[in-house]
């Protein structure tokens, strides 16, 4: 060890860490992961010229913790979101029942501070957002999957997952649920199944962690059954989020619950409040104009969407099951069975193409080894064309498949 | 239980949570706690113009997670905060040594998140940040506290407290300081001691955890001794704010520290980046206006620190003693041995009048029994003025101290 290092950090580090992240290098050249969205349809005039009214008038409370409007956030963003999850998703709601976070990240971390133990079970939907899997177990939680069809929540499995539990004397903690635009498949759940869902929790005492944050992207709006919160508060955390329908690197979202929760989930909250700036913006921009950005998002992500959808089938032809998203940014398809996505995505993304393998969306990643997540929102339609081209020669290249493009017979 | 309530969500919470929340009913008239700042020094139409300029620029990228400009967050912004603790801390960094975070306090969760397991044991300054020793708590760790005098953190107790560790077989994880005007007691580290602090960190291989987010708030620019991380950086783990300097609503910090240290912080950071926004717009002003700034907000805190000595002295008399910082925004004072001020914190409360007990800044709560921190920066003048016959009033009621205000003995 030099002179100049008597110690190593690391020697301080504590178990159980994630991998440490590598050096950023840019964004990869046909990116179709995460949830970036789509830079042309963020408003930059409109919301420069929002943000300098607001900050012109209510700057100066930049200068309290909060704006001085206390721990739950900003009061005008507040009124909006209960303004908007009444009008979208049947939710009654008050300023009083929010919570503003920072993203619904930060909600689920909390709800996760909240109600997780190492040892303690929890119940994912079998495909789901890997963030979800990934922060559950961290905190030492066991993950149940429980499995999907193409409705969404398979509710007569459920419950023999949640009477297999209960004999073993397990009560999981949370249900987590993406119900409506689900994460990866795109399906919406029917309110039949919401109200089966809704009854399995009072029966089993589990409560559910209903996750909205792509709800406000579908493409037929109006058509999705109500939220579970609307359903059964009292059963239901219910979190959402502005990254979707605004803009990613604004980092706003909200939880909706009991004060029975959101009093405690508030208590773990120790970060001094969620930017105020980003609040104020997207309170103001949103209170005025949030179903006319919405009108002109969504046919601008579907089209997107229809681009992505053709691109695939020009290139993996017969090999590529699509699984139609019913709103979102991401599409989930499948390659043939004999196909790892695992095999190639290291490649891919040397050569400048990133997806998401169906395995980290997975609560068993060997049930979506030959499963891919695309987001569509970011790439050019002309980016999405080429990038899918160039997936399907890499893929070629390293499995055999797909055998065919667009007419023309590979290697 | 009620039809509506199957069961109570609180049965489902994990052990060890904090106390929950009361609902928010506005700040006290008289608010002397926290690190509010002063919302008259906030240039509002300033940052509306920059808000507008840069959103109309770059507002675009938006949709891209951090911008598209990786986990470390705004480029822009590590470089102003790179060439900034450079000019004023004498710290060699550039914009790859630099994390921003969601204020000070995320990079403090952070680092706590990275080193702490139940039973590791830290040491802090026996008067400190509160929120410094609930978070170490709160992760399980032991407290010990280290002995401060006048000048900051008294070397030969550490060693002592270091030694008696290192007989016990326990290696702390870190030494906590806040070197350059010390929260709570506003003194500022000597070039000598911060040697000595080094040379023990060094010798008994403990990392130190710097926390500057007060150093950029002094009176005499220039007159600090350079940061302990420009000292050695492979020691030191090192964490600043824009809250004091600029405004506490934008929740915008930032980590300097070895790669190996920030690429595992970064892996924990998993909130979808720091709000791009509040990057952007800190950016961009600081960029520019950083000097002229701090040379309009410090004399004005200082204004202020003034009036709240002479609203002390006239009020409080002999009563009470002031240890005059720095800098910063806060006045840590104490009250006779025979007053415990956490006997009328609540009742001054009720009334309008928060300060800070001194015992929640304290690592053992009796040290620190008469003593009280008031922040001074986000009440006027006159509200200072008043506020402290307000509490004059109220801790004579509770304590018959002090006997005498402004020549007039009390009842």
């Amino acid at each position: 060890m030099s002179q100049n290092s008597p110690f190593a950090f690391t020697d301080a580090f504590r178990d159980g860490l994630p991998v440490p992240i590598p050096r950023f290098t840019g964004l990869p050249k046909y990116n179709f992961v995460y949830g970036h969205n789509d830079p042309s349809e963020v408003p930059a005039e409109t919301l420069a010229q929002i943000a300098s009214r607001v900050i012109a008038r209510d700057g100066a409370l930049l200068g309290k913790y909060n704006l001085g409007h206390g721990p739950q956030g900003h009061e005008g963003l507040r009124d909006f979101v209960a303004d908007k999850v009444a009008r979208t998703r049947g939710i009654a709601a008050t300023r009083d029942d929010v919570a503003i976070t920072s993203g619904s990240l930060q909600g689920m971390d909390l709800v996760n501070q909240l109600l997780l133990a190492p040892g303690d079970t929890v119940i994912l939907e079998s495909l789901t957002y890997g963030g979800a899997i990934a922060k559950a177990r961290a905190r030492g939680a066991h993950v149940v999957g429980a499995p999907l069809d193409g409705g969404g929540l398979d509710m007569a499995a459920l419950r023999g997952i949640l009477e297999d539990l209960r004999q073993q004397g397990v009560r999981p903690k949370y249900i987590y649920t993406i119900p409506t635009v689900q994460n990866p498949t795109g399906s919406i759940l029917s309110l039949e199944r919401r109200r089966e869902l809704i009854a399995l929790s009072r029966e089993f005492a589990v409560p559910i962690f209903e996750d909205e944050c792509y709800a406000d992207v579908r493409w037929a709006a109006g058509d999705a059954p109500p939220a579970l919160y609307s359903l059964a508060p009292a059963q239901v955390i219910h979190i959402g989020s502005f990254s979707k329908s605004l803009a990613p690197a604004l980092r706003v979202g909200y939880v909706i619950a009991d004060w029975s929760v959101l009093s405690q989930l508030l208590a773990c909250k120790g970060d001094g409040g969620t930017g105020a700036l980003e609040q104020m913006v997207v309170a103001e921009y949103f209170s005025q104009s949030f179903d006319d950005h919405l009108a002109r998002l969504t046919p601008a992500l579907r089209g997107k969407l229809d681009t992505l959808v053709e691109a695939l089938e020009k290139e993996f032809g017969t090999d590529v099951e699509i699984f139609m998203p019913e709103g979102g940014i991401f599409l989930w398809v499948k390659l043939p069975d004999e196909v790892d996505v695992r095999s190639f995505a290291a490649a891919a993304l040397e050569q400048g193409v990133a997806f998401n393998p169906g395995p980290d969306w997975a609560c068993d990643p060997e049930e979506a080894r030959s499963h891919m997540r695309l987001c569509f929102a970011l790439p050019s339609k002309q980016q999405i064309r080429e990038g899918i081209a160039e997936l399907a020669r890499i893929c070629h290249a390293h499995t055999g498949r797909p055998r065919r493009s667009a007419n023309v017979a590979r290697g």
